[in-house]
Formats: structure tokens, C-alpha cells, sequence
């Protein structure tokens, strides 16, 4: 893989912002790659991500990311860069079904994900023997009886493995709010349907009773609102009258899967800036 | 079109349904060109729609209806039966936007909905001139003072006109629960939303606030309680952050057309029956 | 899972052979699960798909399916029974790639395709690990230098372990007349386009270089000619102006995985009915 | 609508592209509205598209068109710029289907496509009621008995009104070369298949014979080679094995007006850029 750095920025409209941001990059020969901006109207801000081939850079790496402090001040931007390659450092939060870890750890095998995993797990070991087989880290978290005190080895567990997301992959429990507010913008779930839509427990079975003909799934980030937090990637599946809750499960996994996927990929390549409930995501 | 008879029926489920129904049919020389059942082992109901070929009935079509009394009171079985070819009586009801009015004229005059079509519109006439160039009729109906009169004069129409099945097409109205009640199972809407999201009003602005991925619209009966009736169908398009409000309107459009054109295609064509707030469907 | 039998059959159409079938199950109390037909009007050809309870049969299940044989004559069908539970033994043949094979055993062990699998691979060990773990046996077939020997070793195995399935997932090696036509109906492929499209080699450079703005997977029968048999089922991805070759292959590998499950799922199922160059499938 | 510019260009690439065309706006005061770039490593290539507001220009619209030349010259450029808004006159080519034609009409009227229309049939008069409805110009061309004379015919309509975009509406009649050429580019053409799949005539009944499970439209540039164009959108609806060669017709209409409705609307906000057999398109 080539070297080179990401840049992702968000700041308040204005003109010639492209141009300036452009310009920095140019002047030092760090080549554009990719290029992606958005302008909403509506908020009159701006959004940019910049991927940049650094092999010609004229000075060094650190320098170009300190030295674009003055521009980043001026255009009153937020702002962060990543050099590539690297791996994220992940956790996968699983309990019992084991689809969305099995998927994961495909991807990333393959190199969809440039990710390093570690596992954790609350109450049951159903998915030890995949993290084994996988030389993946197992945490197995007691949570039954004391769900704070389990909520705070986690948190222990995120921070001493210096894991830069969390992903919620089938975890049935809601995280506190605390959680929710430490890790924010670092933590992501799949909903298993099509939100706003069944909120909550049982989706499958809120979608069965209600009788609709998409059932669907949501990746988003974990906000202290539960399931409210801005989304990430949709997938639907046509179902029909037949279809039983267990087949809407069964269909539903797909959804999941293919979400979930795709939320961690777009977000291990920076290509999601939040911005309020919503998440600005340019796709690849 | 071939002359026929289509049966649909639901009844209890026990063992022997297929044979006998399909034995009263073969019996009398009614040939089968189309079966469907479906059993709901939840509710352990079963249902039917057969599509008969009567040209080589042994008896009368009259007989032939009136002789399945006795089988369909034996398992228990409410039906009904509907020749073919027919034209069904509707009334598509409009405000101002006229996409969904445009696309059934279109799909009527190609032969996709055997329908003969009557317009109602509420306090605007924008839609006169797509039903005048149509030669449809056009009946304008003054809301803005009294909308129960108003009601009652749509109430008076649909009567009068003989109307089968009451189309609201994007009729921005919600209808009194004395309607609701008296044109059930006969009268469909089109919501621009992924129902259950979005129920009400100014669902597209909604569906931006939230910041989803996907939007959608869902065809399904009126029934008193808001946005809630049996769904028929539903259609979604992908979006992405720089759709705007007004971008998710047109993109929605496709949707509404799509997924209303079906809902009166099946509806007509009696591919459905309801059963509680589900619709099971038989789609072709 | 209960106990039951599943009914295949073709004939030539005529008039009340639903309630004959249906009839001939009924008189013995087999009771009618799901019921599905097909009368192709251009044939003049009858399909039907009976899953069936035996547990209240009043004869044993042997004298029920060789009592049907009376009816089957009478009617000139061709039809097959099949006792469930069953899990059918199927062999996957890989080459190098493994998500297919990764994608079967996952689903397998989910249940969601009742099958036991055997591996077999040619010329590489690539998929000897994936095989270990999961305790299935791997068949290594050395075609290099002979391939009609190693294609006789294949049959070899395939008839030793009594296989019922064979699934080419990723096996890229044109198969040999003699082994379409030995395995006819019983040897599925996944192809890595949209069929008819693109048929042969390298189908995501092809339709990279066609400029094509939707990929696809095929899941087919295999017979003599290439990539020409019956399709079961197709799936898509969109693809934009900016998606590489690689891009292509790393989006298809979804639309094969997907495919090719539900390929197997409907075979497995005896859901399928091949008729010359097309498949029947009735979907669950 | 607000005023402004939109620039498309294509060039070799090369380190400091966008700062130097950002920077070339940006010094004049035209402010990007929207920013479009792709690099074709493959190719080196590198693609773009502007959307400038012009309302605080400093100098006028024409010098900064002008003034562009020495940067385009620079960096070996081809460009075209476009004030905004404006009405792109297209002719509409149709035979005797309508869907296609009225499609145009029904979102030009909505304004999703800023085109001023006019209308062309050869043999049939079967979509004139249609034009004067819409009160949009119909010329009848006869192109029974000489075809040459007819096609030059339509060149002469082209010309003489000032035709900047010929829309292929299901214009059942192949175009000779010259005419090809003479339009390369401005030529769109909707094939009612999922190209390459199925070229020529009758794709349905095509599709239909191969037991395709997806059928499909593309919206493409013609182009000497019969449908092979480069490819503008494709769309595709899932069909089962009880679907006729009309059904697939029926069901193939939706996706052939919605694939040719986006073509144009991307052709005429100028988001195209051909690059050989294949079309970058930047969609809104």
C-alpha cells in the first residue's frame, strides 16, 4: 500500500476554501488522490476529506501536518490527519449470534477492513471458539448480576488495549450514557432494522406484527439516545405475507451483515464526518 | 382477456382445504389458471385466491358461484367471488401535486389497472386539466370552511358515481374515522415514507432531519388510526448527505409512483386480503 | 424439525390436476404445508411443489409415495419424493478464493441450508485450513499436468461419498462434457457476472472495460455449454465510474456470496425445477 | 434559479490540479457550489466538473471564460463551460411506445430536466396526440420506403432547430454511422435490456428464452457499434419464472423511463464526460 495521509475537515463556508486547502497540499507536492467536499447550504458549513500520496512530499510528514495549523486557524476548521497505512485498533462487542463477528473478521482477513481485533464478550463464551480459531483476543465480561461494575471493565478493557473503535456487533444490552458520551464518535452499532422504525427490543418481531414488506438494517453511531444516533448505511430486503419472524431473522442477518460492513470500512477510512444527527459519508 | 372467475377465500386451517376447493373448481370444469395459498400456522388460518378459466363450465357461472355456499359455510370460509373481465370503479382523490394521478391514467390507458377513473380534488383546481385532457370526470370539492361537509359531499360522490375503490392520491387530508370506517378494505393511500418512520406530515423533511440513508414510500389501506393500515407495498431509494429536503421530494416521487401503482394493480386485481392491520398479498 | 415429505412434479397441463395431487394427499391425510404451482401456458405444462405433514399419515410414508405412482402415470408427470429432515450431502469445489466456501459453511451451521459438506480442491491447498476448522474433509486433486485425470479423480470422489450436490464455488476450471452431463441437475455454479453477460474469463474486467454501472453474480446449472444453464438466481451492486478492477471484484464477491447461498438453499429445498434452458424456483 | 457556470474538463494528470483550477476560480471570486474530480490511475487521467456561483464576479462571465484558456492550455485540457440556467433543446425520437416520451414531458414539466422539447416519429402518428396535448412541436417523418432520406430528414430537423440533444425514446430503427458521428455525444438511447446481455431486437422475448432472473434497461451514447455506447445508468427489476415475455415488457418499462430520465438529466446538467467506451458521470 502507498503512503500518504488523510485529511478530514469541517469548518464554516466561504470562498475559495478549495482552492486554499488544494493550494496547501500543492505547495508542498502532496498529491491529491482522492478529493471529496460538501457544501450544506442549509447549515452554511463545509465538509472536505483529502487523500494524499506523500512519496513527493518536500518536507517531512510532521511538518506539512503542523504547518497546515495556520491555514486550519484561519478558516476556523476542525480538523484531523491520519497516515496511512495503518490499522485501527478495533473492539468487537459480541453476545450470542455470531453473523456480524464471523463477517467482520472475513473482511478484514481479506483486507476490506485494515483493522486489529480484539473481542469482547458479556455472560456467555458462544463466540470464544471464533476469536480462537482466529488468534483474536477473548474478553469475557460477568455481567449478570453487577451491569455497571461489567460496563466498567469494558471501558477498562477499551483504554488498555488502546482500541480506537468499538463495534457493537449484536451486543443486546444499552450502553450507558457515560459510555456513550466517553466513546462518541468512536462507537458504532447495527440496529437490526430499518430506523427510525423498531426502536428497541424484538425489531423482527415489531416488523412481523406491523406487516411490512422491507425489513431492514441500520448502522449508526451510538449516541445516549437509544438508536438515535447519526447513521452511518442502510440495507433493505423485500419480504413477504409468508415470511415467519424467524425468516424475517434469518433475511435480517444479510442486512446486517452487509450494514455493518460498511459503516466500519467508511469509518476506518475516515470517510464520515458527523455533523449534528447526521453523518456526511462519501462512499468508495 | 379471457372471460374467468377469481375466487378469493380465508377460512380456518385444516387438513384437506386444497383438495376440496380445488375439487368443488374441477368438478364443475373450472379450470385453474392461477393458485395461491397461503397458510399462517400463527394464527392457523388459511387463505386462497384462485384465477378460473369458466369457458368450459358445465354449468352457469351464477350456479357455479352460488353452489360453493355449501362447501365454503362447511370449513367455515369467508369469500367472494368476481368475474372477469371488469373494469373496477375508482375515484383517485388529489390535492395539488399530480404525479401519482398522472402515472395511474398512464398505467390505466397502457392496461396495467383495468380501472375506469373518477376525480376528486379538494379546494384547488390543478389537477382539472390532466383529468379534462383525460376525459375524466372532475368533481371539485370546497374544504376550506367546513371540512366535514366537505366529507360528506366526497362521501355523497363516491356513492353516487358508484366507486369501488377510493384512491388518495397524495390527498393531503386526514380522512374522519366515519370514512375510514365505511370505506374499509376499498380505500388505499400513498405516504411518502418508509412506514412505520415518518408518520404524519412533512415526512421527507423528517426522513432529512434524521439524516437516513434510505427513503421510501408505502402504499397501504386507510384505517382510522393514522398512517397505520395494512400495508401493500413498499418502495425505497438510496440518498445520500448532500440530498437536500427538495431532493428527497423527487427522488421520493419515483417511490410513491411505484409503490402506489402496485397497490392498485394488486387491489384490483383482488391479490390481497387483509387480515388485521397485515395484508397478504399475491403478488404477479 | 418436523417430519414430512416434499412432492416434485411436471406434466402436461390439463384441467384438475391440483385437485387430483392435492386430492391423492388429502385421501391419506398428508396435510398440505405449502403448495405451490406453475401452469406455463406457452408449454402447456404443469409444475407443482408440495411439502407435506406425514405425521397424521394413515398409511406409512413408503406406500403413500408408492401409491402416488397410479396418479403420476395417469397424468404423465414426471415427479420425485423427498423425506425431511434430510441434510443432503454436497461437495464444494474451490480453487483459490474461499468467501463462497466460507459463506456455505456459515450458513450451514447456521441451518439455514441443511446440507453435509465434503471439500474438494485442486492444485492448491488454499482452502485446507478453512476445511480443518471446521472438521470437513478436504480432497487435494493434482490437475496440473493431467486434467481428464484429475477431473476422473473428482467423480471419483463425488460417487464415493455419495454426493447429491455439487457446488462449483469459485472452481475456475471449465468442467469436461462427459461431467456436466454426469452430474446434470446436480452440479451448480456461482459465475461472477450477470449472465448472459460477460460469459468466460475475467467477467469484472470485462465489465470494467464495458463501463457497465451494475455488477452482478450468477448462480446456474452446469451443462456442456459455458455459463449457459439454468439460472436460479441473480444478484446486483451498483458500481460507479471511479470503481476499479479490484473495487469490482471486492463488491462482486457480495453478489456471489448471496447467489450462491440462495442457489443451494432452493436446490437443497427441492425447490427448483429445471425445464430446457430455464429454472422454475419457488421461493420460500 | 440561481446564475452561475459549470466547467467540465479532462487532462493528463498531474500534482496540483485543483488548487490550480480552484485557484483560478477562486481569484475571480466565482464561488464553487459543487466540486467533482476523479483520477483514472489506470489511465492517468484525471476528470472534473464545477458548478460555480457567478453572482459576485469580479470581471465577466465572458473575460473569466476566456481567461481560462491560458491555465486550460497549461495542463493540456479540454473543457467546455455553460452559463446557467438554461433549456438544453432536445429532440424526442419515438416510434410508437409512449412510456418513454411521456416520461420526458411529465418531469421536464416538473422541472427535474430543463429541456425545451420537440418531437420526432417516423411511419406512426401514434404519439402526435401526445406532442399537441403537451403543445410541443411533432414532425412526421416517412421512412417506409427510403430510410436514407428519411434519416436526413431528421438531420435537417436537428439542425434547423438548433438540437443539442437527440433523446432515442424507443426509436426502433437503427442509425447508420454517419448520423452516429454526426451526433456523438449528444445522442442518447435507451435499450431495453441490461447491455451487454441481449442486443438487437426483442431483448424481452431474449431475456425470456434464457431464463434471466433480473431484467433491465441501460440509458447509453450511441455510438456506430450497436449498443455499445458508453453506459450512462442501468436499472434492473427482479422477474420470476411465471412472468410471459409481456409481463417482462410491463415490468421492463419502469426501468427503462427511469434509466433514460436519469441519463438525461445527468446529460443535461452536464455531468457526464465520455472517455472512450465508458462514461464518467458525477450524480446529483
Amino acid at each position: 500500500m502507498r503512503e500518504g495521509l488523510i485529511l478530514k475537515l469541517s469548518c464554516p463556508d466561504k470562498p475559495g476554501l478549495v482552492a486554499r486547502i488544494a493550494g496547501y497540499a500543492s505547495e508542498y507536492h502532496a498529491n491529491l488522490v482522492e478529493f471529496n467536499q460538501f457544501t450544506d447550504n442549509e447549515r452554511r458549513s463545509f465538509y472536505a476529506r483529502l487523500e494524499l500520496d506523500t512519496s513527493k512530499l518536500e518536507i517531512s510528514v510532521d511538518d506539512f501536518m503542523a504547518g497546515f495549523e495556520v491555514l486550519g486557524r484561519a478558516i476556523e476548521a476542525t480538523w484531523n490527519f491520519r497516515r496511512f497505512p495503518y490499522k485501527m485498533r478495533t473492539a468487537v462487542l459480541v453476545t450470542q449470534t455470531d453473523h456480524c463477528l464471523n463477517e467482520i473478521l472475513w473482511r478484514a482477513r481479506l483486507g476490506e477492513m485494515t483493522i486489529e481485533i480484539t473481542t469482547i464478550n458479556r455472560n456467555r463464551q458462544t463466540c470464544r471458539s471464533i476469536a480462537d480459531k482466529a488468534g483474536i483476543p477473548f474478553h469475557f465480561i460477568e455481567m449478570k448480576d453487577d451491569k455497571e461494575k461489567g460496563f466498567r471493565e469494558i471501558e477498562r478493557i477499551l483504554v488498555e488495549e488502546d482500541v480506537e473503535l468499538a463495534v457493537l456487533a449484536r451486543f443486546m444490552q444499552i450502553m450507558p450514557t457515560w459510555m456513550c458520551d466517553r466513546f462518541a464518535g468512536r462507537m458504532i452499532n447495527i440496529h437490526h432494522s430499518f430506523l427510525p422504525a423498531f426502536i428497541g427490543a424484538n425489531p423482527y418481531r415489531q416488523a412481523y406484527e406491523r406487516g411490512v414488506k422491507l425489513i431492514g438494517a441500520t448502522c449508526h453511531y451510538v449516541t445516549s439516545e437509544l438508536d438515535a444516533g447519526p447513521i452511518i448505511d442502510q440495507e433493505v430486503e423485500r419480504v413477504q405475507h409468508y415470511h415467519t419472524v424467524s425468516d424475517l431473522v434469518r433475511l435480517g442477518r444479510d442486512c446486517e451483515r452487509s450494514a455493518l460492513a460498511k459503516g466500519i470500512r467508511y469509518h476506518v477510512q475516515d470517510r464520515i464526518i458527523i455533523e449534528g444527527s447526521r453523518a456526511i459519508v462519501f462512499p468508495d
